[in-house]
């Protein structure tokens, strides 16, 4: 099980100037009238994502061979370690990435990047998640990037989650939104009602993804995406992730299992780190 | 273990007509100067392979879905099929091709096609084999269809394998020729090193498939192919396989683990028969 233990909360989070800054308070906002007064911010969804990103990158240390997670929240990781290495305050790191857009990110800010095929190991990995459960399995993928985050994470000795509280969940596919699985093209509709038929029990409905023009989602390793929508959490991971598996034409499934080594939360209340 | 069952000898299967074909005596051998002469005929592998292709397909009735096998014993299976067809000896069946080359001989052959989005059980399916170990577990995929192969026949109620003796190991692997797993392009490399690094006890030797211009070998399914060579026979294939599956971007692996339900064995010697 996960201990939890609280980090220093938002408000005292407030009074550092790296979350001054993530507020974004407007310029045209004429503080200086009301020198004293104590306002309410509300926080943003980004805004969360982005202090769990901030909070998570202060375990990266100069010379460290990093995984770059694919999202909203490891954008923002990305963000903070180009401006780290822009300011000198990191040096020498280098980065895998876990997609063609991460690397991409990575490359404009000027992120060293290498590949598994130059570096098996790496130190640090630190990636989002779609669905975090009370004892650090995930689910992972809506992003599309399953297979790669999942090579490159599962090569990496520590995997730091950020997230913000909504991707909290008793039990994974508890959300009621996707968990991806990455097919072939070849017979998809097969494997398509062979997955929803593995989980009858859950009550399942099966789609295959698609793009903004309605054609199916073709993934970095050109294969399909079958979404599992669960009407149930899903009542045994382990057991699910292995038939899952075991499907001829499955290459890969957003069920991301002890992999995780701790979990950054972001809440309005505060922000939590769950570790193992 | 296998039970073995001697079937009629290749001397009596050689009255029969079918086995004669097989043979192809040249038009221009004149027989009749010497009509009651015994003759030594030298079989080829091909004449082998025919042979276990045609005994096969006695198993096949009108109105089956069949799996069709790739390579070349395959090839005179989904041969002697049409054959059957176009004599109206065998009437409504459907072939499940499991690549684009049989795909296409089938179809030239026209035997009526289907894929498993449609057909997601078969009757029967008839494929040729790598290697062949005394518990009828196979080593398949050197033609590089192993993926789609191992899709149609897992969803066969039978599946009959047709090899001639030189594929009987006594372990898989033992052959030392190849034992073909299915990656993902990305990073392959580091998949290579991670197979090899997995048989350290067999000894082996992990090789990219190259096309016959040098270029990788690309399957069905736009991945690559790492070739496995092993020094003495994988020691637990049951082991072995779980453990490659285990590997985030492999796609599928040429071990056939309790799925052949009979192989016909083809040998200068006669015709054997192996049944679970």
């Amino acid at each position: 099980m996960a201990a939890s233990l609280s980090l220093p909360s938002l408000s005292s989070a407030h009074n550092n100037a790296s979350t001054r800054l993530i507020l974004r308070t407007p310029a045209s906002l004429n503080l200086r009238t009301r020198p004293h007064a104590v306002r309410a911010v509300t926080l943003t969804q980004d805004d969360l994502k982005r202090l769990a990103a901030d909070k998570a990158v202060e375990s990266v240390k100069s010379g460290m061979v990093l995984g770059l997670g694919t999202g909203s929240t490891a954008a923002f990781v990305v963000a903070k370690l180009g401006a780290l290495l822009a300011s000198g305050h990191l040096t020498d790191i280098v980065g895998v990435p876990t997609s063609k857009r991460t690397e991409e990110q990575a490359r404009s800010l000027g992120i060293p990047l290498s590949i598994l095929d130059h570096n098996p190991r790496l130190d640090l990995a630190i990636d989002g998640a779609d669905e975090v459960d009370p004892d650090l399995n995930l689910v992972k993928g809506r992003g599309g990037a399953l297979l790669r985050e999942k090579m490159v994470e599962a090569a990496s000795d520590k995997f730091i989650v950020v997230a913000d509280d909504t991707k909290l969940v008793e039990g994974l596919g508890g959300s009621g939104l996707a968990m991806p699985v990455e097919v072939v093209q070849f017979c998809w509709k097969y494997n398509l009602a062979r997955l929803q038929d593995l989980f009858k029990d859950e009550g399942c409905d099966a789609k295959l993804r698609l793009d903004d023009s309605g054609k199916p989602y073709v993934t970095d390793n050109s294969n399909y995406i079958v979404d599992l929508f669960f009407k149930t959490p899903i009542r045994d991971a382990f057991a699910a992730a292995a038939e899952i598996s075991s499907l001829e034409g499955v290459v890969e499934h957003g069920l991301f299992l002890n992999m995780a080594t701790s979990v950054i939360i972001a809440a309005k209340s505060g922000v939590q780190l769950l570790s193992k």
